[in-house]
């Protein structure tokens, strides 16, 4: 059994009936290089199962990944591996195979054309199913190389980046080795879970004997905005998170601080960007027994409207400068002056994290917290300096503790015809 | 600061524009009551930070508790709670204080009247704040107490119902302690996870002294349909769960197999039911390795259709005396038959699953399976048959295996005036 392009054109405005991901194949290709990657450029609402998201596709190919500047969707499936094979051949053949799959899947198609069902009666599905009457819900699956990958295994020492380097040691750094590191990732954000715990078991299986899942983080919640269409969520500390993030609509401040120039460092990574994730355990114990002026100061805004203390709207600057008697009005010590570009001799970062909650503590606490995820162009340059300020001097290390961390060098999106074996091993 | 009754009716059809948890103050209290608890009476559309789902409003009040006959809401989190004190007294305040917090919260509102930023300055908020931008996405709340809460410590042995007994162990369970029973479970569902996520986080907080968190567990995805309204979800098997439940408009059904009737067991269960929750781990990778024959002789339904095998449509009856020359068509050892209340001498439960991931298992593999809760009105004589057989015969049980396992007696709905104290305590 095969596909047919029997579906309607997913098309923005398409009649708002259910598309399922088989209907929905053959209208998605041309229009989705065409867009560029991270456009979304179908919109279908979702099929009842899919809960209540609309359905919208985002395209794979393009300039840039998806998944970094496309608008943050709701929920994440985080995974990194560790690539078990020696063979350079049987990696390559793997990053092909995940690349067709995962331009299927984004585009709300089963992971291989066989398909939930299509191999026949005696033969292992190749698709697992789960996702088979879901809707596309903005899948974006986005690929980076941790710096591990560029050992002696595969030949690839003379292409790791300069700017790929393990993070060092920040104060207060509580790592736990097996939620850190890792070959590769791919990062998988959905509007519905579903789409995108399915995106990551289906490219986990078919690694089968080449690579294995050394950890994987699921994001319950977006805590960060990346386009000024979207409001800003708060955190599992009730604060708004990420006001002053780098917006998709602006382009100059991608060009500075997310997109690796091709004159930066390896050729190979024009166009992509370094991702940086670190599991933040949040001690929302100790927090919840702060007094709001407390949380307030750590922080520096106000709770409730996400203002800068001292201002009155979540959007108002942050007047750094600002004294009441002898104090700064946002404290000298406060989570958003020390985070700040002004502070940081104008560092900024993207940020496109998650909320989390795993289970119980075993000490009678949720074990619960932000999954950190941010991209720039140089973590050398950008992420390490403003953590070793904040692993410093920051109020909010009383009620967090980082536990996981990684870093992984993203390419620039692909053109027509390659795939992410393209850009690292040519 | 106190949340004054300003908002826009929550009437089913409002407006679809943006209300906070605070505008919709006021507008719910009554009609809850008139409704009866499970019943959706209001309907405004999300927040935009609430992501894209509707935010219905659920009633907490009526007949029974929300939140089993309530149309399986997309995400759950659940928690099993210790109780720490001694006193009987502190544990009574505690459930009153729940019932206050609770239905505050499944209207919208914030958690207690002061809210998150109401205590004033030199107060910790005693709300914290997660949620304070989002939809009420449709939460209930449902209370449970477990066979370890009618020792000799609360003075409740006289009260433990009769069908409340810990499950016996079954053929190949492998239950870990640190995820199985508990004194108190509340299940919170809701559309949207930071909701749910919320409201227990802040039942938990609160507990602090009197109780403390055993073990929580987040559903990503319902597996179940409680309400013939509802598509059938899949199971991380890519297989339809849940066809045969029983479903909402369905009273006879409910009334023989779900609600405690006053003259079965203790009078403070009418209209009660008894919550089973077992962790289920599906070992994914071997069944995806199964062929697809395997994998549908198995369940003994089609895959992509959920019909069951020799039929053609998802909801045709099954025929479980059919034969294809000596083998019956749904195997003997096929799941659906081995659960179907045909097999089972007419038992049947009210299942409300959901499908979880919880990173690594650190062997390589996803840590993924069913979060399986089920409703019935005696465990003892309809899930513990159930289950014994199911874990003696079903072909399933290669693919799978209990790591967790717990039994809560659930009362049922609070009328006016009424809290979670209030049957099991006079």
């Amino acid at each position: 059994m095969t596909d047919s392009p029997e579906g309607t054109p997913a098309a923005e405005n398409a009649a708002p009936h259910a598309v399922s991901r088989r209907r929905l194949f053959g209208a998605v290709g041309a229009g989705a290089v065409l867009a560029g990657a991270g456009a979304v450029i179908g919109r279908v609402t979702a099929d009842e199962n899919s809960g209540t998201d609309h359905a919208d596709v985002v395209a794979f190919r393009g300039e840039h990944q998806a998944g970094i500047t496309t608008p943050a969707q709701d929920r994440m499936h985080f995974v990194a591996f560790d690539v078990t094979t020696k063979s350079r051949d049987e990696l390559i053949t793997l990053l092909q195979t995940w690349t067709a799959m995962a331009e299927r899947m984004t585009a709300g198609q089963e992971a291989t054309e066989d398909g939930a069902t299509g191999d026949g009666p005696y033969a292992p599905p190749s698709d697992t199913g789960e996702a088979l009457d879901l809707a596309p819900s903005q899948l974006t699956l986005t690929i980076g190389f941790g710096p591990s990958l560029f050992d002696d295994r595969f030949g690839l020492a003379d292409k790791k980046p300069a700017a790929l380097l393990d993070l060092p040691h920040f104060r207060a750094d509580n790592l736990d080795p097996n939620r850190s590191g890792g070959d590769i990732a791919i990062q998988a954000c959905a509007n519905d879970p579903q789409v995108a715990v399915h995106a990551i078991r289906n490219l986990a299986r078919v690694a089968f004997g080449t690579a294995s899942v050394k950890w994987s983080q699921l994001g319950f919640g977006r805590t960060s905005s990346t386009s000024t269409t979207q409001a800003t969520p708060r955190n599992l500390f009730g604060f708004k998170d990420g006001t002053a993030n780098i917006k998709a609509e602006d382009p100059n401040a991608l060009a500075q601080h997310v997109w690796v120039d091709p004159t930066d460092d390896q050729a190979w990574m024009a166009g992509g960007s370094f991702l940086v994730a670190r599991r933040i355990r949040m001690l929302i114990e100790q927090w919840d027994r702060a007094v709001l002026k407390e949380q307030e100061a750590v922080i520096g805004r106000s709770k409730r409207s996400g203002a800068p203390l001292g201002a009155k709207d979540e959007f108002d600057e942050l007047d750094l400068d600002s004294k009441m008697g002898h104090d700064f009005v946002i404290p000298e010590d406060s989570h958003v002056r020390l985070a700040s570009a002004e502070e940081l001799g104008g560092i900024q970062i993207l940020r496109r994290g998650y909320n989390f909650t795993d289970g119980s503590d075993g000490f009678g606490h949720l074990d619960a917290g932000l999954f950190f995820v941010a991209y720039c162009r140089n973590p050398v340059e950008q992420f390490v300096p403003m953590q070793q300020n904040l692993s410093r001097h920051d109020a909010l290390n009383e009620y967090i503790q980082h536990v996981g961390s990684a870093v992984f060098a993203c390419p620039g999106g692909l053109a027509d015809g390659k795939d992410w074996s393209s850009q690292l091993f040519t």
